[in-house]
């Protein structure tokens, strides 16, 4: 059976399961101290254009974002995301679970019926190395045409500067919540992407009230790799305070490698990721991933593949008259079909919602 | 000067003060094990209709709401609010800080721009005792005249029903935050009450979805002493499952008295309140203001006080045509008016937003 | 029935009562802004010799102690206290539940079984106006005789180095709590004082460690007033970062004084006591009580009748041949007894462990 | 160079790296619900003699012990464990970030001084397939002999009974952390196994209690391997509520199988593993490792042999004149060198301490 389900449905790159093959039993060092973490973090600091950026590599995204935003936080701050964000809405409250509140920003001008903090549709969050098909029962009728929605899961600069000005115009607000950092992620949830000077917008804003800005790069790659991308990896390594370039969904096993670009990592870090769980013993294991990720563009190739791919299957099907929730650039594909079509085609192919 | 600001710009009732010089020198244990706690609560349970309630007394409104949804939230749950609920807003993030995020459900159809978790307006949140200004720059004009909202900082059975069955329906809300319990509070933040059909819908949902609902009465005694008023104290004992009465804007030096009224406190409660730093060791200040407000009726009587002073100042400002942001039937009033008279006006009396 | 039990068995000193009374109908602003609250805070520094300090008024001690040590430790770090320490053992877990170790110091050289982590004893932690009574069933029969301990319940400059020193030698220490702050307490829970050159030997290791730090005053006044005492409030400023100025044990009706000696108060540390539920609306409570008790010496006259009255009771006790735990120069007096004595004296006195 | 360092220097065992590639293109759900941790479960469950058993695969140790520990505590609890404990001392303070403090059980009468909370030597915690050696600057002159201290690192279920008798005797225990949970980890952090009936032991003494028994298996296999160990797999399942089998130190990349056994894991037990980001999204990572482990006895296969080596490794070492930190049955072995011996012997082996 096809599988139109999402790029997390396979194992990794067989290049990747290779250099693990030839790597097991040289003896190293745990904890990240080894030689592949360290020659990975040479690459990755080549490939951001950042001599002094510090790496680290961790399992997993929400524990990534988990360990990076508490890290980062004094007990009084938030952090500001796109109410459709990831950590706002499906990390099971791991940033809440931190003692921190996610101070969601309303998504800009959708004409939907938002629930605050609360997204009516969760549709595709996962959707991956194929299309993906939305539920026919989160609010809006199976087969109900929306327009390109290019702001979808996005933060805009100006919707951003406004929450901040109001926020310390408002006399109570030493009785809420500091905002204490940004968090982005490109592609969003959505698929979509942010334009350069969308990100650079926000990174101003950032700047002119002290806040780190902070990238989710779980599919960095396929963003990169778009035909629609006007990012690179330096530019986001200058715009940003912190980012992940994620690995599991990028055909790793499991990895991402967290970049601080200006030797900015929050003192004794490797301490916080112990203390989140998130150190792994034989750390080589995500060493010799990123290594060869970064080695000969792999991790470009197949970021690259994946988008081509996507481009080819969106191709087809809206020739033979699908529609699309949003005309997504990314590998994150999201069809509305009639309900009858739905169960038909769950007959031959395996989908997600 | 006269102040219009709130209530709790003075001190105690007279009759408190008295009770506690009078008590004064009498010996009594710590933490809430005195003769006057015990005294108090079995007043509050007479007038609540429950024998068996568990009644605790702690300092400040912000702790209560903590220590009670803390202590009642497993790890992964959240707690259901509205969006301007205080606890979203206004307690710093006091509920995030236990690990828990709030849940913020949007206010229903009020044409209002709001921001998620994040409302554009917080004026008047603390008006009291006389009626409060709104401030001139929270995005809307002064002057701009606002229809009757009794919905306002509401939250709606059919609303909450909907975010309920939505996301046990959402295949992926085992990687959400699992609502764990409701919070409501009457009057809320905006001084509009419940009507009882209202409140007992929310606890039909609550039931049906083995939720515990919660209603935070920091003026409670406002609420059930204001015209439009339909609750009785022993009608919220039976529909909620656990509340607090407010003491510290209702006439006390400080404190809340929180009720289960069931015998249903979660084990080893008071040991919660002394992790959270809420046990006094002189559990007598809180013991003989609750039973000194509790006796011949006194927190009804200055309640009542404190609404028909309200009501005379709703009168004389509507004659001489000022207009209101919304139709509060409670002590809070929130006034709108243009800069100019504002600034000439706070030449004479003391307001707040 | 005369009451043996602790300092906190009745109300305010009734100068306390009084001035709360005068100032109950003035209007003023909330949350600490008050004029009583200011005149205090210069009343305070005054008698600190801190012109900058900066003071925040806090219902309760362990409230303080879990807002002061959590707003000033990172999160990979915890506080060092003595095993016996009040927040290691009597506060509920307050600080673990904000997310940090309390990094407990054994007792030097006791000669008892300690178990680390886990005091044998808690006897008479509450101790107050009256002597104590200890336990007969904690580890040690009645009537056992006790040497002068005069290390009781502190810490040891000494001993802190050795700590300090060995954790940074070993080369797992990544993996570990970092030291990030240290406790102490005067007097101690056992009534004992630092000498004056202890508590600068301790303030010299902290120094050189980079940690701040903190002294834990519930009972300052006796500690201060004791006759053994060497150190001033002016000293006890100069030598720590951070302490506070009991009121609940020392006269006030409740209410603690944190005191940030020169003007090092974590940023937003309003909104941080506010997110901790620890913020009084009517903040004035605690203002006008700090007031009166900085007015005309109170402080230091109510304590030093409580370490009269305390002396006097020793002298009986000793002549009539009742035998001490320990040689307490304060208020906490821990006395002796076989079992059958104790409950001959329980139908006469009331007395705590 | 020769690595005498620890049991996670190399990768994994070939025959999974093996499996690994061979299930490499096969598409699979994510985050564990896959045919391959489906299969590794019914294989534990039949090892463990627990056809009801709750089987969760998490990436490693310290997040193990935090996501299981957290999720069975409520918050006014805390976990028992041995003063030398990994959650007490190697694990940054894990557990204290979810808000519960570790009760630390000192050791029983080891004739040395150990710092509570502080263990004065951390030796040697993550030795591994060949022996290690102690440092020499930890409190202990090189080359000092100790007798044989089978108890090391273990508690002992009378001390654990006694303070849970002394805790509900302490008529002020309301106001201290409550035992919630016991936790023991086997074998110890120093090689050290329980015996058969100690383990029985500790385990009615929770029952009586009411306290779940969790057991920390990181070196499950070598301890149930060893010559000297008593236990069975079985014994384990029956005696304990919760342990895991350790993955990453026997064999695998990285992985742990948290083992409910009596279908008794904390509701929404996935849920809560996503907040704390210890859920892969390719949990066939962890499955398809953990079926192979279980496949023809590999797990005992490879942890015997190791244990083999160690046997001979110490007799060899013992010829030679070496002295021994503590007679340990498993694969840590603590060597005491003189510091000018370990000079030497760090130019030709690689060590650790």
């Amino acid at each position: 059976m096809v599988s139109f389900e999402s790029d997390y449905t396979k194992g990794a790159h067989p290049k990747i399961l290779q250099r693990l093959a030839e790597s097991n039993l040289e003896p190293m060092p745990g904890y990240g101290m080894d030689f592949y973490c360290r020659r990975a973090t040479e690459k990755i600091r080549a490939a951001c254009g950042c001599p002094e950026a510090d790496v680290y590599y961790l399992a997993g995204g929400t524990q990534a974002n988990a360990v990076v935003i508490s890290s980062m936080l004094r007990g009084y701050e938030g952090v500001v995301s796109a109410q459709t964000g990831h950590i706002n809405v499906h990390e099971a409250g791991a940033i809440e679970a931190t003692g921190h509140k996610v101070l969601a920003l309303p998504e800009p001008n959708l004409g939907l019926d938002a629930a605050p903090g609360m997204p009516v549709e969760h549709l595709g969050q996962d959707a991956g190395s194929g299309p993906v098909l939305p539920m026919g029962s989160s609010g809006q009728g199976s087969g109900k045409q929306l327009l390109f929605q290019g702001q979808k899961g996005k933060i805009n600069a100006g919707e951003l500067e406004k929450y901040l000005q109001g926020f310390y115009q408002d006399s109570s607000h030493g009785h809420m919540v500091f905002p204490g950092m940004v968090y982005v992620s490109h592609p969003t949830e959505y698929g979509t992407l942010y334009q350069k000077s969308e990100l650079e917008g926000i990174g101003e804003v950032c700047r002119k009230y002290g806040l780190p800005l902070y990238l989710d790069g779980a599919r960095l790659g396929y963003g990169l790799m778009s035909r629609e991308n006007e990012l690179s990896l330096p530019d986001i390594a200058r715009i940003c305070d912190v980012f992940y370039i994620g690995g599991t969904k990028v055909g790793a096993l499991c990895g991402e490698a967290v970049v601080f670009p200006r030797d900015n990592a929050p003192k004794h870090f490797m301490t916080t990721v112990k203390q989140h769980g998130a150190l792994l013993a034989k750390g080589r294991l995500l060493g010799v991933q990123f290594d060869a990720l970064f080695t000969d563009g792999l991790y470009w190739e197949l970021s690259r593949h994946a988008i081509e791919m996507a481009e080819q299957l969106k191709k087809i099907l809206r020739e033979t008259g699908c529609t699309f929730y949003l005309e997504s650039p990314t590998n994150q594909q999201f069809i509305l079909l009639e309900d009858s079509r739905l169960e038909e085609l769950e007959q031959h192919v395996a989908v997600s919602f």
